[in-house]
């Protein structure tokens, strides 16, 4: 029999098993949070208590200052814009041209962005691109529509865009001052690095960034402005998935299916958060090694022992849940699959 | 100060650590043994008496049955073809093209490998395909040199080669014979699945493995023909790195700096074993989650601490024992270091 208070000690329990013919071949751990608006853990394994960088995870904190500065109705953003500004978008042509036509209309161009340029991740968007042999612009950066709304609050103040990336700018302090606020965390004082995209990236505990979440789910006990700002972006991304993700991701389809219940948003490095308008509740998750693939098994694991598909739900999100895995000729060989007694001890 | 017992009897110690600004941002964990050819176990981390996959990394043993058949002499295999039969290669055309060679002595063709077809992994030659609106085939699968081998054998014996991948078949019954015998397996009890490119992946313990490594390396107690197959193939790989691995890889690296004591080889999922011929070594690493980043930095640490670099190699090789981590627009944003209190303790 497991032993509860084993795996609740444990600072990094096992959260995902790599499964191949009759062996577990990878193990992956971890450590989560389910916290709700107040800062109460409603559930939890592992160590929720030391800094994690968030990374792409946060990105429906930093889009706050986008609505709350009146940016976003100065410009006349609706809600696919503030969806491709929570967004890790895959490249793909819908993300390029909408966020190339949001800069326009701000008077900027895509030599403004600061992100760098990368292969989009969508496969066909990036083998067309190379048949053409054009190299990839900084549009196709995942990240260009949260950049382009961090240069749009720029151009509403007038501020010279230029070093948009950097802590001392006031697009960034707008950003980390609204981070810090919602997590409750003095970002002075937390460890702090660079993230892929040439923002500061800072640490926070789990449970802060899952109260984060929970605050943009519940937002009943903030300022007029903010609450107002919470809804409208989560809106957004519930009304447009594919512009959050790309074709074929998770967040997409747990978005397209549980829409209702469930906005998530997952962060490079393993990291994956989600908030919950109906329960009112904030996730965070951090896999310790980094697996992206064993932080989508974990947080369908979170979410589902949630309650927050239906069984309808859960049969169509199977292929998330539980991950085969194919070899190259395509035969099947395994499989992914949440360690269930973490899980279950964790989250019952 | 760290303690030894707690680490030497984790079954997981942190192996290694990415670094990211002013925090460690994400952990591996894993194990290795280091082993003489009588199974002494002479350095350890981790618990290294559980069933692992090896994947590709006991593709040298793999190799045995093509030199002690006869084989290779009938078909006066080199040290090229050698190499490719122990290679994860990257699918650049000198690959491709020597693999195809190959088959056309010994009477065979592209069709009828059954690894599968996948795209090269050396980023040139895929873009190159793409751009071609060529398909990849199956001679680009990174173990097409190792699938070529076995059907040598089969043309060998006069053996229908077709179904040479599964376990009854008499080329995999002398692969899976060689690598029981070598590190003292019983084959048919072990936990068994399917490995990426077909063929049957027996869980063996890094202690075993480790073991199956150092009787290459130290060949003295071992048959004459094994003897002489053990010193032929690990020649083959000093001589031709760049047929085991693809260009920029770890192992061409090593290989091409410290080829006269190390011969290294790779495996998916995390896994690296190396032979050390000047010492009389094998060694046998699983990064518990499957990284190959971590196997990477881990394997370094190993063979640094064991001596086989001089002070120079070592700078040489530096961009692989502590890797720079650069973000999109190319500034160095952190690394990866292995966690050295596990490796000094281990192996000092």
């Amino acid at each position: 029999m497991s032993q509860p208070s084993d795996l609740i000690h444990d600072p990094a329990p096992v959260l995902v098993e790599i499964v191949r013919g009759a062996m577990v071949e990878s193990r992956h751990r971890g450590a989560f949070a389910v916290v709700d608006a107040a800062g109460k853990v409603v559930r939890s394994a592992g160590a929720i208590d030391r800094p994690v960088y968030p990374r792409s995870a946060i990105k429906p904190l930093q889009a706050l200052p986008l609505v709350e500065t009146g940016a976003a109705d100065k410009y006349g953003l609706g809600a696919e814009e503030l969806a491709l500004a929570c967004a890790s978008h895959h490249g793909e042509p819908i993300h390029v041209q909408k966020v190339s036509a949001w800069l326009g209309r701000i008077g900027l161009g895509e030599g403004n962005l600061e992100c760098g340029a990368h292969l989009p991740t969508d496969v066909p968007s990036a083998q067309a691109l190379i048949r053409g042999n054009q190299p990839p612009s900084q549009l196709h950066n995942n990240c260009s529509g949260k950049h382009t709304g961090f240069l749009c609050t720029a151009q509403c103040f007038g501020e010279n865009p230029k070093g948009y990336i950097e802590a001392d700018h006031p697009v960034m302090r707008r950003v980390l001052q609204a981070v810090g606020d919602m997590t409750g965390t003095d970002m002075g004082r937390a460890p702090a690095g660079r993230d892929g995209c040439g923002i500061p990236v800072i640490g926070l505990t789990l449970q802060a960034m899952a109260q984060g979440m929970a605050r943009l789910a519940d937002p009943s006990g903030l300022p007029d402005e903010r609450r107002a700002a919470s809804t409208r972006i989560l809106d957004a991304m519930a009304a447009h998935p594919l512009l959050v993700d790309g074709s074929g991701g998770l967040t997409v389809e747990v978005m397209q299916v549980a829409g209702d219940k469930v906005r998530v948003k997952f962060g490079a490095e393993g990291v994956f958060c989600a908030a919950l308008p109906t329960l009112g509740l904030g996730i965070a998750l951090k896999i310790e090694d980094g697996a992206g693939r064993a932080a989508e098994v974990a947080i369908m694991a979170v979410l589902d022992r949630l309650g927050c598909f239906t069984s309808e739900q859960r049969m169509a999100l199977h292929p998330f849940i539980e991950p085969k895995i194919k070899n190259v000729a395509n035969v099947e060989v395994g499989l992914m699959r949440a360690a269930a007694a973490t899980f279950d001890i964790a989250v019952s």
